[in-house]
């Protein structure tokens, strides 16, 4: 992951961006567009809140075919719950870059994120439509222009056989993807028919960002897309899933380490489950209690509070203190209870910058990851002073 | 509530309480029995938890008669995940309890709570229940004894025809009950039959108790038991549901208060909804978010947040942000956008120990309220710096 604006990330063939400042908030970058040359294969995963925004389903609607040309996002306000003036913003962003490229609207996708309930400042959208330049790509600068609260830029690429994959992302609060992610964007020259795509792309964002919590709290403009341009030619679909997995494995915990106020990774590992669901569902347990998350902040191998997290699985009857065991950094802690220097020790193997917690439940062959960070005075500090 | 200990509330006819030390953690209180003169109508509801205490399951099978003599209660230590030492432990409690009062070991229900994984001290249960003195019922002793991170004792008393009712609850952490509570026993000298008292007492921990949330966390040892002694003779069902209800919302609302690191009390009002299970999801959904959480603590208007968190019930068709209505303390903030100067002076109005946050959802006529409280650097310190 590269945190730095300067650095160059291999692109794949065929893709121009812009990143601007469209005077949205302040004046840092707040405008991206990532444009094919040629249409694209594109598949994409959205958030399922209620509360989603125009640019969700505007997107939704313009991936119906599985193909694009571009995407284009804004960030420092998300464009939900604006009302009818909102959806008009959001159907001329498409628009405009759509007439921009001279292709049809259809062909574009947007996200937006951001500030909820605040419309875009009067002209916004038309200065930035308008304004488009686009020039080869610099996925560093538009990792840069979708971030909000985060304080780095998220870039991973990867090359797989002649084709390339780069993704961004951006997201450190509001953060409990289902069945969705935050913003994420991954272009590659690869070629691949669109059920391969969609297929591949849903696998992955199910074992990475659907395995990221944060907070436990689901943004209402959750978007990941894929485009593949086909430029460099077709690949083995295992291959490039794999690439595609270490790269969305890498946002995804660049996302964590990034998350509001963190101070630590938590990488929570749940084996011996009946199967990928109820690894999964016992692993968000842990990863999400605000009791594990202040243990791991206070370096303290409260194992007491992962029993607890795990037991909130009520319904689960295969799940039992009989056949859990549980581990801290590496060191079994239950069911053989350590004493208190032994403890000691374990706490201070957990005084590094990722901490792992696993969980057998002995019942199973099945596992799961999940990401998530610890809960600090600077989540607190970050959302109570954030204003409307 | 009283939170004073020299505070006498009125007691119903026939019960004792011995309070003591037990030498669990330090020399405070630990040990409480409340006993009644004659065998008393006792049900109870209890955590869920797949890693639910000896405590938990021993008083389950005491209660399948619905007949109890009374309840010992260890505070400062859960007695969860300590093996078939601690299985030991809660029956040498319960057997110690009854011998003291010459009933059968059936007749006693135990709880326990404090930390998990962690035995009770060597010889500790055997000075405990030899050392059992009762005496005329001091419920507010009783509640102090059974606190453990609580800083006041909660205490409600209610007379309802020529009956009383007194109840008392700890709880300050951990907390989000299932069709179960924290610790809260209720005891009354009305005459009850069995059927009628569960009825009643399960109608009443739904609507109080279960609309509880503190931090998302439930606890192992979650137990919740009323004791009905008759004593002073009938009352009509309704009357004492009512009166039931009074005392249990405001220990419930004492809990929310006290909650760990808490600052503000939350109350979630959802109306509109299509029946009670909907309202309760999602004004949960809005208690339990930290982001809505930290908002209240900053005395933000965030409603934003609110309407994420409302889409968050996103498998909830019926919902949708074209008939939902948002407001805090009192002033409605969306659909109806309001401007900076006026969310400012709503801001203003949530500067106070309560903040009220509604939510219309515009889809039928059932409502739920729900309480918790802000997220603040206090929860964080307190649960970073608590050591196992």
């Amino acid at each position: 992951v590269s945190s730095d604006a300067q650095v160059l990330v291999p692109s794949p063939l065929g893709f121009t961006t812009h990143v601007a400042n469209a005077g949205i908030k302040d004046t840092s970058d707040d405008f991206v567009v990532i444009a094919s040359d040629v249409p694209a294969v594109a598949v994409g995963m959205f958030t399922k809140s209620r509360f989603a925004g125009p640019s969700v389903t505007l997107s939704q609607a313009h991936l119906a075919d599985r193909s694009a040309r571009a995407i284009g996002v804004i960030s420092k306000n998300a464009n939900v719950a604006t009302g009818h003036e909102g959806i008009a913003d959001a159907a001329e962003l498409a628009e405009g870059i759509g007439k921009h490229l001279g292709a049809p609207t259809e062909e574009v996708v947007i996200a937006s994120t951001g500030v909820i309930g605040v419309r875009y400042p009067e002209g916004a959208v038309h200065r930035a439509v308008t304004g488009i330049d686009l020039t080869p790509a610099d996925f560093t600068a538009a990792a840069r222009g979708i971030m909000t609260t985060d304080t780095t830029a998220k870039v991973v690429s990867r090359t797989v056989g002649g084709a390339t994959l780069v993704g961004i992302a951006k997201g450190v609060g509001m953060i409990e993807p289902d069945m969705a992610t935050l913003l994420t964007f991954v272009c590659t020259d690869a070629e691949l028919d669109p059920d391969t795509a969609d297929t591949i792309f849903r696998s992955v964002v199910e074992r990475t960002f659907n395995c990221l919590s944060v907070d436990t709290d689901t943004s209402t403009s959750d978007t990941a897309v894929l485009l593949a341009n086909g430029l460099a030619g077709p690949v083995g679909p295992e291959e490039f899933e794999q690439a595609l997995f270490e790269v969305m494995r890498e946002l995804t915990r660049a996302c964590a380490i990034d998350g509001e106020g963190a101070e630590t990774l938590i990488e929570v590992n749940v084996t011996g489950a009946a199967d990928f669901t109820q690894a999964r569902r016992v692993a968000k347990l842990v990863v999400n209690s605000p009791l594990v998350k202040t243990a791991v902040h206070g370096r303290d191998p409260n194992w007491g509070r992962v029993a607890m997290a795990v037991g909130k699985a009520s319904e689960d009857e295969r799940i039992s203190p009989d056949h859990t065991r549980i581990s801290f950094a590496g060191f079994e802690v239950y069911p053989d209870r350590l004493d208190a220097e032994a403890l000691a020790l374990v706490g201070k193997a957990m005084d590094a910058a990722e901490v792992d917690i696993s969980v057998d439940l002995g019942v199973g062959a099945a596992r799961a990851t999940v990401w998530g960070c610890d809960l600090t005075d600077g989540y607190v500090r970050i959302n109570a002073d954030y204003t409307t």
